[in-house]
């Protein structure tokens, strides 16, 4: 059972020093989270410290607000609430972080992963929300926290990004009233668009280049897949956040119903990147054998490398899926 | 000054037969503007029409009621009213279907297009509609006619391209509480979303190759732009419709302002698509230097070729234009 967002205001409007953070890796609905909860809380007149395991993707930096976040140095920090935002487990906060809240006498975990096991004191999990930005807003604007333009781009950021620009099937009337409600309240979200997804560091487009001449399908064009090596990210200098939203590119292709990039990580380790165009087909589930997890229709897993047997690996097991849906 | 939807509503149903059309070289906006009113016309009991000059493009022929879309033969139908939607000058809706439409007492002109110049005996402009489909959803609820979930889907379609699943600047909240209206209906958007942005054919990914390997970048980085050869569309057989958002590749390379993509015609002409990424540059006046238009962000025209010269003659003008910026 949830907690209510009533409950959960009540606690944050009762505290003095908080502290703010989500996952590893962070993506646009989690920074977005973090930075508008923690503002709004600053706005309120609390001590706010918004941290992160890992930097923030360039492609985010642009968001006003992403400045505040701190690398967390794993150090204890005084603070009477932690709040989790957007993180299926509390490992995926990242060590550091964990060391940071340690101390927090409460802990708020809000999330819309359906696999998060309520690990806090105070839990608010709805799957139904296609972002944990759509809940901080709701939290927010609901319970009289402050909001400002600010804040409203970051929850832009969030749910935008996790709707895959409202086109993922977790996009709900309640998404496009409140991204109305958050335009009507002067939000500019063609300007905000254009940020997120109309200008990306020609790094990016050198990246897409390689995959569409490097892609490979397979499984009478089921599968389309990406070997992202080390070589090409020296190549095109990768850097965090390039290859958000490549994977599109893959599962567009007609008659492909998964996408998959297996990317070498600079500690030997590949990262599975899986999505599915065909609602039977659960790619969390593949991914779960490996350890990883995610959503139906977007998961992730590593595996250990070189990306040859990795992909022998989680073929063998997607083409079994593939197979029980005929 | 426009005609108010109210006295086209009270024409329209005062009507017993009705032909529907838009303008040449089709795009989701008029494909799914002609098929709604269209389709909620016949529910309602009238004789229509839905004519068209070229094709439905293949990325749009998944949208029922598609199937009903006539190519214009030129003769002149024996009807009430004529309507005309999505289209800024009457030439732009082809010879045959004004052949077609020739003898009908009444021209109804419903457009979102400000240089329209109002050449129906009814008008309709409104420019802060991002879709013509925008229009004809407010036409058909707020006026009593007929609307399934077919009629919707096209509505849909009409909104979402036109807004570049709303991220271009035309988005309004009104955009957003329609949508969220019609989700509220039945209509499943993320299913609309897979068969329009998240299916294209594998010849499309293709083309998509050939410009990341063939583009150019000019004018300092301010111009991204790619020659497609009839060679490229022979070699990947491309069809009507493959070329739709392939110029947003271009226009997400940061730094880049202006994207342009020069394409061969069967005609021997080239047709130039420019996109702005920058709302101070109006590619539409470059393109009105060469009897082109469209909007400020948005825009097109034809210049005879080869590629080469045209190529030339328009980068002229556009880094005129550009420079004027600084």
């Amino acid at each position: 059972m949830s907690d209510s967002l009533s409950t959960i205001a009540t606690t944050l409007r009762d505290a003095k020093t908080i502290a703010v953070a989500s996952h590893v890796r962070p993506d646009g609905d989690s920074i977005g989270s973090i930075v508008a909860l923690g503002r709004s809380l600053a706005l309120a007149g609390k001590t706010v410290h918004i941290i992160s395991e890992d930097e923030v993707p360039g492609n985010l930096t642009f968001l006003p607000g992403t400045e505040l976040i701190q690398r967390a140095d794993g150090q204890a920090l005084d603070i009477d609430v932690a709040v989790a935002l957007d993180t299926a487990t509390k490992p995926r906060l990242g060590d550091r972080v964990n060391g940071c809240m340690g101390k927090a006498p409460l802990l708020v975990n809000i999330d819309h992963h359906g696999t998060n096991p309520q690990y806090g004191h105070l839990n608010f999990i709805d799957i139904s929300y296609p972002a944990t930005g759509e809940i901080v807003y709701e939290l927010l604007s609901h319970h009289g926290f402050p909001m400002d333009d600010g804040i409203r781009q970051n929850l832009f950021a969030a749910i935008s990004t996790d709707t895959g620009s409202f086109q993922y099937d977790n996009t709900s009337p309640r998404t496009h009233r409140i991204v109305a409600e958050m335009m009507e309240q002067g939000l500019d979200t063609a300007e905000l668009a254009r940020s997120l997804y109309q200008s990306h560091p020609l790094r990016r487009t050198l990246l897409l280049k390689a995959l569409l001449n490097e892609m490979q399908l397979t499984c009478d064009g089921r599968i389309a897949s990406w070997a992202l090596t080390m070589e090409t990210q020296k190549a095109v200098q990768m850097e965090p956040g390039d290859t958000e939203g490549l994977i599109d590119s893959l599962r567009t292709i007609e008659g492909v119903i998964a996408a998959v990039i297996f990317e070498d990580m600079p500690d030997g380790k590949i990262r599975i990147s899986a999505r599915s165009k065909d609602p039977r087909l659960d790619v969390s589930k593949v991914c779960a054998e490996f350890g990883g997890g995610g959503h139906r229709m977007a998961a992730g897993a590593r595996m250990p490398g070189p990306i040859a047997t990795a992909e022998a690996r989680f073929f063998d097991s997607l083409q079994n899926e593939i197979k029980r849906l005929s």
